[in-house]
């Protein structure tokens, strides 16, 4: 372990933190509520902890792929920590595990909150909310790679830690360049989405808040009703669409923007998003059409939540914690299966379903045919044993991180379909589940202890496990391990 | 495939169905319950059916890994069909898919019910229930193989079509030696089971139905109250003690046999069956104690609650669905789990997660020394990776089932907790799930269509799903396919 390297790129990464609080201290100044205070001092405090940091020597720059997989894991409970700062500073929130857990829920983009209402708070801290949505929606490393002219450490290496989705896609030979591409789309999609709100009549401060909520398919909202609570048709559409498009690979609009559409249009997980999403809005909206008045209205409420669950945003415009049976689990296994890697969203990811199914096929063709060696592929691609394996894995993982989490948060005692959305809704970064914290409930009844738990599903959700569970490998905390 | 061999299998099978249930035939006589007419008629149709599919004759005697595939999974269907006639034919059962869901529930030892009373049905209609779970228990595969002079299949590819766990063991060079050494044990154990129920003040009767039952973990019971309805401390004991011995490896209790005592104490499957019960015990133990007057009567039910479920027999002496909500999701956890490989239970098998936790291991340990190939070792055997991937891809194929079987079932509007559990105890093979179809409540509820999907999952998960998606391969059905 290269420890000093390690303590040297978190304080880095705190620098930026502080630097991005700039942003919520602007928006507090202009609309004058009185959080400029808040954020002062975390600023000072966040930006003293990353030069005291940053300022550390390394003996060498041999940054290998364990480093980057602590740095990772590290680096995203740090980050939660120092961003919890203004919340605990602005007073209001009842504890300082409350101002943890939200700062998690943001940046992981999950979304889940212990507020019981939102709409009087000052609008800085409703504006920080929504932004470490979208920091956190590209990945903290990632906007270091992209933001730092140059960084102390292999990016390869921290790419993999952090990216979501079996391999990382590099779309360029560098990844720097990489990095930096996949920003410009996000930003771009984003501007073009405060643009469409803005037109569908929302305010610009409210604009603001939600595009970012959508692009890091977050879930925080300014409104207690969310999304519904605008009673804006054109809002709903638009948030529908760009909720769907902030689910797909971000690689694939380098792929439009690089003028290769028949390759766009053949990806083998893109097809199967848009076929589960076209499915279960259909299924969904003949489910419901008995409480909406008729199919157009269901279909409208069906399309928004399915696009917010399968997205991993969570956003409601109607509480689907009172819809059939049908609807809830079809939501419920939307909110595991995610949607694509390599975008904002959480959840395990179709890919891997795709990868896995095709596995199954081939293990299947065995039995037919005993001597024949098959390959999974995807897109023409052939995919390594190694990486159909950890991803077979990875089912087992959130699996037993599910299992776990489910026993302990359980000993709560809140009804057994709240406790275990809860663990689904923070694993997949979703937000609201069903029972108390379906979209019209919120977190604020759990324990301390369950909102710890809840808060670590959420980062080993948005890590996709393995950094996080490095930082429990004992000789990561053994001294002398520089070898 | 080899069609004319595929079908004279199974001939010989039905044919052994048909002798067996000559048990029940006598048993109605002898108690006179007027039912004796539904089993002479289904003798009959069932030893026409099978002598009629074994007098084919084969062209070759070629008998593959696929033959066995198709086998193993037609003959579950077809054994549970010709098991359902004596029910049809009592008119005991409301419609001919009551008959087939209570019979797959009896062979593939689940115990699920759609009887809303047992207590008033014929003697002989009682004991062909419990007996299906004795048959099912070891396998009917396993039966022909320990039973018949001469099979005409290999028995190799059988046995690894129907056994349970990553890997079929041998435990004497010969398979047929291994199934008769095994059947031996089965049966030496299932007669301890009566002679301790019957010492125990239990009815002859009620002795052999309750010992059979416990003997396959299927669970069926001649009480509505299941076990709780004889308010007998001993025999709760007795039979909390054996559905533990019935859920580890059969090839263990060789060990024994063979006073390898150390090899039978330091078995990884079984310490951790161990560990994995005593901690369920106590914890429910602690989290109910309120409930039932203190720690001591507390601890009682929860022993005999943790046994019968993660043996997955599914006899209750309380209505669980009433317990907090910790002690339902550990015990919802432990019906998917289920107990050990070769054993007579159900469920996903703990070996698996075993050797899954130490691929995760080995997975994290790669970050770590990237350079290090590691390999899976269980009881100091090295596990071959093609067994640890298909171990992986088990837990997907059992959550694609999961889910898809969850979907469907919701159809029927119960409640979420209902809908999802049942799905679990079918696959798992438990019976009892929560809701309305907790140990207090029966299947009797849901659809047509629910119960045959149930009935489907029901075999798939006794089966581990390979010798069932193997009669989906449109090849099995194509003429001509002989080569």
């Amino acid at each position: 372990m290269n420890r000093r390297l390690i303590f040297k790129s978190i304080g880095s990464i705190l620098r930026i933190e502080a630097l991005l609080m700039l942003f919520p201290l602007v928006v507090s100044l202009i609309y004058g509520g009185g959080d400029y205070w808040a954020f002062l001092w975390s600023i000072l405090i966040t930006f003293a902890a990353g030069m005291l940091l940053a300022s550390i020597k390394p003996k060498n720059r041999n940054f290998r792929t364990r480093d980057a997989f602590v740095v990772a894991g590290l680096s995203w409970f740090l980050f939660s920590l120092f961003g919890a700062l203004p919340f605990l500073f602005s007073g209001c929130f009842n504890s300082f595990i409350d101002c943890v857990f939200e700062a998690v829920s943001g940046f992981t983009t999950t979304g889940a909150s212990v507020l019981t209402s939102v709409e009087g708070l000052p609008k800085g801290i409703l504006f920080w909310r929504s932004f470490s949505h979208w920091v956190g929606g590209m990945g903290i490393l990632m906007f270091m790679m992209a933001a730092l002219p140059s960084i102390n450490a292999s990016s390869v290496n921290l790419l993999r830690a952090e990216s979501t989705g079996p391999s990382p896609d590099k779309i360029v030979p560098k990844i720097r360049q990489t990095a930096r591409i996949l920003y410009m789309i996000y930003i771009a999609l984003t501007v073009l989405l405060i643009v469409f709100l803005i037109i569908s009549g929302l305010p610009v401060y409210d604009s603001l808040i939600n595009a970012f909520s959508t692009a890091g398919t977050g879930g925080f909202s300014s409104l207690n009703a969310s999304i519904g609570g605008y009673n804006s048709l054109a809002a709903e559409i638009v948030i529908t669409i760009f909720m769907f498009l902030f689910g797909v690979n971000f690689s694939l609009y380098f792929l439009i923007f690089d003028r290769k559409f028949s390759r766009f249009i053949r990806d083998a997980e893109l097809k199967v998003y848009f076929g589960v999403v076209a499915a279960a809005i259909i299924i969904i909206a003949i489910n419901i059409s008995g409480l909406y008045g008729g199919f157009a209205n269901a279909l409208r409420h069906s399309s928004f939540q399915v696009s917010s669950i399968i997205s991993t945003t969570g956003y409601a415009t109607a509480d689907f914690n009172l819809w059939p049976t049908l609807s809830k689990v079809i939501l419920v296994f939307l909110m595991a299966s995610g949607c694509c890697a390599g975008s904002t969203g959480g959840g395990i990811k179709l890919i891997r379903f795709i990868i896995l199914f095709k596995a199954v096929k081939i293990e299947l063709g065995k039995i037919f045919h005993p001597g024949r060696i098959d390959a999974v592929s995807i897109n023409g691609k052939r995919i390594s044993r190694d990486i159909v394996s950890r991803t077979a894995l990875f089912f087992f993982v959130y699996f037993a991180f599910f299992i776990l989490s489910v026993i302990l948060v359980s000993i709560d005692g809140h009804d057994i379909v709240t406790s275990t959305t809860s663990v689904i809704a923070s694993l997949s970064n979703i937000g609201p589940g069903l029972g108390t914290i379906g979209p019209a409930g919120n977190y604020s009844a759990f324990s301390p202890f369950s909102k710890i738990v809840l808060s670590f599903c959420m980062i080993a959700g948005r890590l996709e496990f393995f950094p996080v569970l490095v930082l429990f490998v004992p000789s990561v905390w053994k001294k002398g391990l520089i070898k």
